[in-house]
């Protein structure tokens, strides 16, 4: 006699990620690339005999991953019905969390953006006081629409990190972040969700794919440039992340062999020469040298500081002092950038991060650094621009990814 | 009435690349992956019913797509009739010319090589008379089978080319091959077949993947040292060739800012600072302004002219200078792969290509450069090593090659 097993009263919530079959996963595909569907399509694109399609379709349905979607044009006979993929199964959590700033979004599982929130941070705090921040501001959002922490199914979280483990891998800005488990610290608040956690830039690069510049672009490379200097790499179509997660990391590449020494150990490092603190440095010495009285001017105003907005000013007013420290930075990101064309060959280079604010004679000199060194066939076609998403391409990114490990797919062992 | 067409009584041999559905597609690839399938198992794989399943074989086979092959074993009832592809549908010709030889191999369709050839030839050449070469020695091997010109279902060729027109683009050290169709010369004497051109590097490169030390590895950089330097990528498992064809066209990134200018009309780049012609420029001045007496004796012995050979055997004989020679180009090689293993992160770095046979001294090098430049997360797992294939690389690349173009997948307009 077969034992049947109590089942429970109450819906139990999907948990992510979402297990499926192959065969299912091949029906959720079809689905959200299309607004909706009839199951004599299903069976014409999957091949399947029509009761095999009600079958799938029935064990989806059950999960609540399908539902009916009115009726469709009919095509001679009854009208079909339609089925539709539920992006109201749950709800997806974005966060983006810039030097200064974090920026959080909900969206649907169409990625669809239904709240956001964004205000200061300090990237500088500790790892449990700025998530703290990001989960009280999350919970808030998500407050307004009732929505239970439970309904949430994915969250996507910036962090230098081992991509794998979803831990931070030595940052060296934020050492109390080391090791630190992002992934651990949300599991609790949305046991539902799976935590999908990478970096900031690549976050930037998924965001500019999925609703950017990036659209339909195969090969194209995101190059933020703030505080350090870093790349978001699209190759086929996908974040390339490497072989240990460590791809895009430009800013420790040679500008220079008679360059300064970096934090690092090594000489000449990009970073070191053309990121954030040397422009700021470079303004400083041109402030008190006497070389430019326009940022002499604001230094003092400033009370001995000198902001990126402030030499973006002085740019503006046409200091040549200030207009030398831009293109100087422009010029070896440029010459960095002109070798990694040469290598790569992307379609597009896309330029954002704090520092990109500067104005346009930044990407002016690093659009000529690279047309002058590329080969003429790497840069036949290639578009070099600021990142026109701007501060939405990291909560955008962040959504992505979350609803990228949604599903897993799992084969069947079939013995074949 | 319906009308009847009448049929052709001979045979038609078929034409690459073979057009199938996505449907038949997929019975293929499954046949590809395996020895032999029974029709059981191809329906648990593709959730098709038996009748479909059916009926998608039958009009394989009589493509001749594929075959019965045998009996598998009981699995209760009946003995299952089981299907292979048929890899001896056609042939492939694989092409690999280098500076100064030719290889050229023929190789059913699961690239099991059955006749091969290799000689000497000059890359100087007229095109008609390289590939006249080409041509008259693949129609030998062929011969030796029987195997009729027509049979020919691929040919894969290298060129430094516009991959998707197949024919050449302004290679510097062949101008009278610009804008030559290498397509257009075979395809009269090779009618059935799909010709496949790729540049030298990406041939090697997909060589290795297919059927080297790049087995099984993502992503990974072949570097090809000769007269010029260029590398072929493969990225998330398949060759990287980048928005305009040109990736990996890594012989004109600067090495150094300060460097001599190339005939590029750059400044520095690392071709001419660290390629086969730049060795024997610094070993002819060791081996005249005395720094070098052996090197010196081998020029006299050499009437006049040092080859690789030379400073190779210089290097195992202990002489300082050209050991000093071949370290400086690895340094400034694994300098460049330095930046490029940053950014790519691959698991695997493979040096290939005439000036490689110079000993292991410029491997030494190039590692050492390698390791001390790029992070220490990108290299925790790095293997930079010589090209386990040497010169089968090229021409094992130009089969798989040729393969990969087999078939083309027509979706059905299916209106969804």
């Amino acid at each position: 006699m077969p034992r049947t097993a109590a089942k429970p009263i109450a819906p139990t919530l999907p948990t992510a990620p979402l297990i499926v079959s192959t065969h299912a996963a091949q029906i959720i595909a079809a689905l959200r690339k299309r607004e909706a569907i009839s199951r004599t399509d299903l069976a014409r694109l999957t091949g399947w005999s029509r009761p095999k399609v009600t079958g799938e379709v029935g064990k989806l349905a059950k999960r609540s991953l399908l539902v009916e979607s009115g009726e469709g044009a009919s095509q001679g006979g009854r009208r079909p019905r339609l089925l539709k993929f539920n992006h109201e199964l749950g709800y997806i959590v974005g966060v983006d969390i810039g030097a200064t700033s974090m920026d959080i979004a909900v969206a649907d599982l169409n990625a669809q953006v239904l709240l956001r929130d964004s205000g200061p941070a300090d990237v500088r705090d500790e790892p449990l006081e700025l998530l703290g921040e990001a989960k009280r501001r999350a919970l808030a959002l998500l407050a307004r629409r009732d929505i239970r922490p439970k309904q949430v199914l994915g969250v996507g979280v910036p962090g230098p990190v081992d991509f794998i483990k979803g831990v931070l891998v030595a940052p060296p800005l934020m050492p109390a972040w080391e090791g630190f488990s992002i992934r651990g610290y949300f599991h609790p608040i949305f046991p539902s969700a799976f935590i999908a956690v990478d970096n900031d830039v690549n976050l930037m690069a998924l965001g500019e794919l999925k609703g950017g510049a990036g659209l339909g672009q195969d090969d194209f490379i995101f190059v933020k440039i703030g505080t350090g200097i870093g790349a978001g790499i699209v190759c086929h179509g996908v974040i390339h992340r490497g072989h240990t997660g460590s791809a895009g990391d430009i800013g420790h590449i040679c500008a220079d062999h008679q360059g300064p020494i970096c934090r690092c150990g090594n000489v000449g490092c990009l970073e070191a020469m053309a990121a954030g603190p040397a422009i700021a440095d470079r303004a400083l010495a041109a402030a008190q040298n006497g070389a430019s009285p326009i940022l002499a001017h604001k230094l003092a105003v400033g009370q001995g500081v000198l902001r990126a907005e402030d030499v973006a000013a002085a740019v503006r007013e046409g200091d040549h002092a200030a207009i030398e420290i831009v293109q100087r930075s422009g010029q070896l990101i440029g010459d960095v950038l002109a070798g990694l064309v040469n290598f790569f060959n992307p379609s597009l280079i896309l330029v954002g991060g704090g520092v990109a604010t500067i104005g346009n004679q930044l990407l002016a000199s690093i659009r000529q650094a690279v047309l002058r060194r590329s080969t003429a066939l790497a840069t036949r076609e290639l578009i070099v621009s600021y990142s026109p998403m701007g501060g939405e391409a990291g909560v955008t990114g962040a959504i992505h990814l979350a609803l990228e490990h949604l599903f897993v797919v799992q084969a069947k062992p079939s013995g074949v």
